[in-house]
């Protein structure tokens, strides 16, 4: 008699666990078997009247299915059809922002790679990470040819290039410095050293050759490495550039400044000097940008409003639900207070709290923020690409995984999916056992065998 | 009484689906007791008069396999050992051809990787998709080292090559062009840029030595970039070549004529110059082929016409069966109206018709069409090798597919097969649940860590 | 009663499966059921007389294990123990012929490798199957690379090689050959072309510079190729070599001739010539073997005769075996028929011959036949290692396999072999299905996406 | 009545094994069934005297877990605590010794492709076992490029590396040595030789520049070698050099001398002179060690004894628990030998030790002599890293592998783990019967395919 006094919203039909608290005795729902609720005696039950009958019929219709409450009440599944809508115009979203996104992304890359060979002598695509040198006329060698690589980049480069002046020492573009220690006598022929391990650092500045302090430009060339105590050398320079290939896309270009540093790293004092360049890319809205021809497309930032508005919808509808499925709940509680005089425990409570709406609050958040600053990036007034990325990306996922609340609503899904989510809990203890040998197994593996061989590492 | 009146030609003893709509009460014919097939009373049936006989006789030997066929009546299965000898022939078939196919794929894989050898700058088979250059220097090296060679290919290739004149610009034989914006005055030193996206294209041609008109041989040296709104430099020519190595084979030699175009990538303008060649193989009839001492081959021919008629008398028997299941379903429908005054359901209509047939004429079709384009090609008249290899392959696949069909003759393996056919739309349901969740992660990985690793690109 | 009369070997307490035909009824029996074995009325069993009883107590020592026969009649389980004794010494002898093995075709393929450094120009270990050239000049170059080091080795090469005189053309040590179609008139300007595909070809010797006739030493750098029609340039020659690291192993050194031809192929005409060096080598016998300090070692001999010997015992011991079932068998159907006046039908005749009694014989003339070719070997009158190798290594196989005779001998073990022996024709009947469907994917995918990819070829 | 007596402490509620004798009827506990045990008359368990009750309460307490000890007497479970607490610091420990480990190891190996750079000629570190020549002038090439460098040395290395003189042939620091056999007369073209495989060595001794004895440094130009006979050509040196890298992670610098070996090896004769360098590191602590505003750090030491403090008092703990059983197992023995007169089975008397404590003894011991070698490490008085990596490696893993047993304290866990437990014996077999053909069909692909496949080698 009890039993279907309202279904979970998880299984209307097949998995349907009766949560009233009086019916805990029931062996399948065995999550919340161990709570101690009060059972209640059974006659209280024997009176169905006017009250109960209204409430009984009000969380019926609560927990009733989308589908189902339009073969009842002819209810049309408006917020079904909005999310299903959402699904679509999310993709389409991200892949527009995924091949704006790719172009930026790129253009980073493809500088870093062509910095490397302009700057680095030797480099080898194929050994990227392995570039280091053993002899130090080696060590000037590279060093050297990175300076002077860069002091004719204008004539040698085939994309555009522009110097940053006043940021390295003394004013000038590039900064050449060794770092090593304070004091480093070391003799490994009679066992004994004599270290001060503070790091003095000793830098020159190098102008090119279109800045008149011509001084800076050639004296480059008297620098003179502390091998028996060198740490490492370092070259700093700044770079800008625009990426016009944007322009292809129907976007405004953005201006894109290089921090290069390359190190030649003496660290392990092992003989081996390692080298490598370092390339962080900020990217501004470039002043005055001025493209011919170009009719501003609205298309654009028109379908990401367009997204924000149906988000905004999605998101008002579920928090109604969210709202009546709490409001409900308090009458529920009031009920079972006065008429019943009991307690409602709290498993049985959060039961009018429906997991997919909060899942798809948080998807609709998301969306709309990165939205705005997708519409922000389009209109040259913001950058930011991965906060947006993240934001866009994240929404995606969570509105893809809510389609698995849409399977629920088939019979044999529903079926499929309440077997899967009762085996998870014992496929974890399992994991958990293997993980803990495992675990036990890579500390050791780790320690004894990891040194000596790369792939530990 | 009812259940053997005719079975499925699924399972002729074991999984023996009988499909009478009276019968829907059984449980193990799931797929169809949704429909409602109206349930007539059972005293129908217990008049076996004489019609009744009659068809349900018909109905019997219809749905029987071929051995059983020969069991009851001694019919041999002559249309069984047709598809057993269709098997055979069709795969020799395939393997001819395959071996003609090889051959001309691999004349022009090689030529193409030739092309690559003579007219790219330090080409290097190992990285052949990362051909670059990053200096004003190394892009008019790259250019005017394939010019060059060009012009001296008669006296350095190994290979016999014929230049095609009179395609290019101006009536030459190699198209040498730029495409660059019609304005593009970038200053990324002060962040501004002025930008025309319309694409000029600049192009000058170049005639071999051979060619009387000698201006356009040299003047290729004076070709300057314009390289800070350069978008690409293309190099355009056709070469002709003869397939020989088929003579091997005994068959007659192709003439190709391959369209080849050298690109110097500056699209990206991100200092990285991308440098490919493409080429394209047009195959046509040689002109005047004479080969000494070559007896022509009917052989080859002979046996396409052979498979040819197989299949044609494969199809006009699958189609005279599926003829015969259209009227015998015709006839059932009629009894059923005048005899019992009920409908027939469409599931049951649909058993009459054998998707095995359905298979076998359209693998039968795509063998007829195949061998006559292989007819062509090896006639020389025809040079499709493509749409002939699709079509004999997939006919070939859905030959051996059918291989499946009479494994359903043995008892042990169709339990099996049937077993296998029952459990697929829960594994097809599982995989569903699995895509969708995958999908959210695929749009979502794409997005936020794509364009940082090469891998997920 | 009858039951337990004798068990089948396969499974002495668990697996029983009584085998008189009288017992067909037995349903887990069913490999054998559908023969018609007559089925003699219960009454003759009632009657058991001496002679029944002979037999019987005949049937039941015969099918025991030796473990039983042991228990039983206390007789010590010999073969047991002798084959357990010839698995491991099969496995040592193996591992001896392994390292002898290994050092010879070392020595080959370390060879291969120095002629390939020595004799190909610009070769690259890394890309060893993928040296071409393109260009008429590189063809030129890397034959006269050839035949200059070929003259030059005993100056160059650090290992110590002899010459082969009188085996090429005209009485040279070298044949420089090139091979090209008569008549290859080929125009693909004109789409025209004209062959004789008959093959001519023009060989001109080269010798070293100690022999006296030095008219065929230089005339090489006038061989001229026929590039138009060229098929292919081939290099033959010989050297000798003598393997003294067998030192080391206290073995008598081999004398090797190495037949080295060196290809450069232009079959397919597209202007890519493949180039590679094939190395055959035959092994010898060294005349006049003479080294100073060195004991002859009969151990190895001896050793290989003692498993000879033991392997002899076991080939004789299951012999007797299997005659003695073969001879027990005549006796019961003997008996059967006059007895009982019934046919034993085959499947219980095959039960007499015990399948593990055949391998043990196959495997032991193997061993006996590859030991014999073992002695020869190092007595240095025979050189075939590779049917040796085959011999001792099938041979060992088939001893390891045996093994699971033994496990069978142990309850536990038995239980699971006989269910993996029952899974097995299921297991088999489904990869058929698998395979068939596999292989039309596999001819279909071979024509229509092989020759495109790399990897399908 | 029995059941119940005491349970195994390995499933305390639901996997209880009840292990006295006289309860060996039960079916589940099927480990122990066939061990004759005697059986006692029933009526002896009838009479539950006071001392009966008393041992029987004992065995009760100490087959409780920690947690039931817990709701039983309330005593708090300390060693409990005090694991978990061992698991954490023993992990924290080991990951502190890792890096310092790390340090120390990579030294070594970058030093080692500092000498492979400096020392190998046209050495390549992709290809790094591939390294080698194959003609006479390129070995004495690689010889003299090697003693070159060496001498040159203190001139272009980028690290800091004292010679170590006086260690080679006639005091000299660089011994450059050839062996070869002593008689070599091998006549391929005739094939016969004559050789006496006894080895003759013949070394020079080599000087650096800063030795007087200068008629050692430039002597090694003559060194001729005997190519016909020649089998290994070594150069051996030692030098020195200090890890002032550790000063970063606060530690003292090491001193370490590398032995270093190059050997040219020609013992195969097969034309292939492989080339590879070997290079084996001692670390000593260096003398004198001057490390200025190096504030020493007790830290670290503080925290390896903390460790050891603990680990001692987790050994003590469990050695009282296990001694307890011990004498709880001597009362047992006494109590049935007394009252009932029979004797207690092994399997019984093997209950009462607690196998986890022994396990985690061993670990306590191993982590405790590993924190006092790590201890000596970091006070520079010993330097055997290896043996210290592999006391705490294996300790932590044990205790790694007793987390498990935390987990049988949960009820869901100690069901699944009881499983995996009973299933293991049953996999175990099967392995060993995949093992058995595994075996054979490795041997015999050894032997047959072995030799001509690299990847089989």
């Amino acid at each position: 008699e009890q039993a279907g006094l309202f279904s979970s919203q998880y299984g209307t039909q097949y998995g349907s666990t009766d949560r009233i608290c009086s019916t805990h005795d029931h062996q399948t729902n065995s999550n919340h078997n161990k709570q101690n609720c009060p059972t209640p005696t059974a006659d209280h039950w024997v009176r169905a009247d006017q009250e109960e009958e209204a409430i009984r019929r009000k969380l019926k219709y609560f927990f009733m299915s989308p589908c189902d409450k339009y073969h009842a009440k002819g209810r049309k599944p408006y917020k079904l059809i909005l999310q299903l809508l959402k699904i679509v115009i999310v993709t389409v979203q991200l892949a527009f922002f995924g091949i704006s996104n790719q172009v930026a992304v790129t253009f980073k890359e493809e500088n870093t790679m062509t910095f490397k060979h302009l700057f680095l002598k030797d480099y080898d695509q194929s050994s990227d990470d392995s570039l280091a040198v053993y002899t130090q006329q080696d060590v000037y060698d590279h060093m050297f040819y990175t300076v002077k690589k860069y002091l004719t980049l204008p004539e040698i480069t085939v994309g555009r290039y522009a110097y940053v002046y006043d940021i390295g020492v003394n004013g000038s573009a590039l900064s050449l410095c060794q770092q090593y220690y304070k004091k480093g006598q070391i003799d490994p022929a009679n066992d004994t050293f004599n270290i001060d391990p503070h790091i003095v650092t000793d830098c020159i500045g190098v102008n090119p050759l279109s800045v008149p302090n011509t001084q800076l430009t050639s004296s480059y060339k008297n620098f003179t490495l502390k091998f028996h105590k060198l740490i490492n050398v370092t070259i700093q320079f700044q770079l800008k550039a625009i990426n016009i290939q944007t322009i292809i896309n129907n976007e405004i270009p953005d201006c894109y400044t290089f921090h290069i540093t390359i190190v030649m790293d003496n660290k392990a004092h092992s003989g081996k000097v390692k080298i490598w360049l370092e390339n962080q890319a900020t990217i501004r809205e470039c002043k005055d940008p001025s493209v011919s021809g170009h009719a501003e497309s609205y298309t654009r930032v028109t379908f990401d409003v367009a997204v924000s508005l149906v988000c905004l919808l999605s998101l008002l509808l579920c928090g109604r639900s969210l709202l009546r499925g709490i409001m409900l709940q308090q009458e529920f509680v009031q009920y079972f207070k006065e008429t019943l005089d009991r307690k409602v425990c709290w498993a049985d409570r959060l039961e009018f709290i429906n997991g997919w709406f909060i899942l798809l609050i948080i998807s609709d958040i998301f969306t709309i923020t990165g939205s705005i600053i997708k519409i922000g990036i389009e209109s040259k007034t913001m950058s930011s690409y991965d906060i947006c990325a993240i934001l866009l990306g994240t929404s995606t996922l969570l509105v893809w995984v809510g389609v698995i609340r849409y399977l629920t609503f088939f019979q044999k899904y529903n079926i499929l999916i309440i077997t899967l989510r009762a085996a998870l809990p014992n496929v974890i203890r399992f994991c958990c056992c293997v993980a803990v040998i495992y675990l036990g197994f890579c500390f050791c593996g780790w320690i004894v065998l990891g040194p000596y061989h790369v792939k530990v590492k």
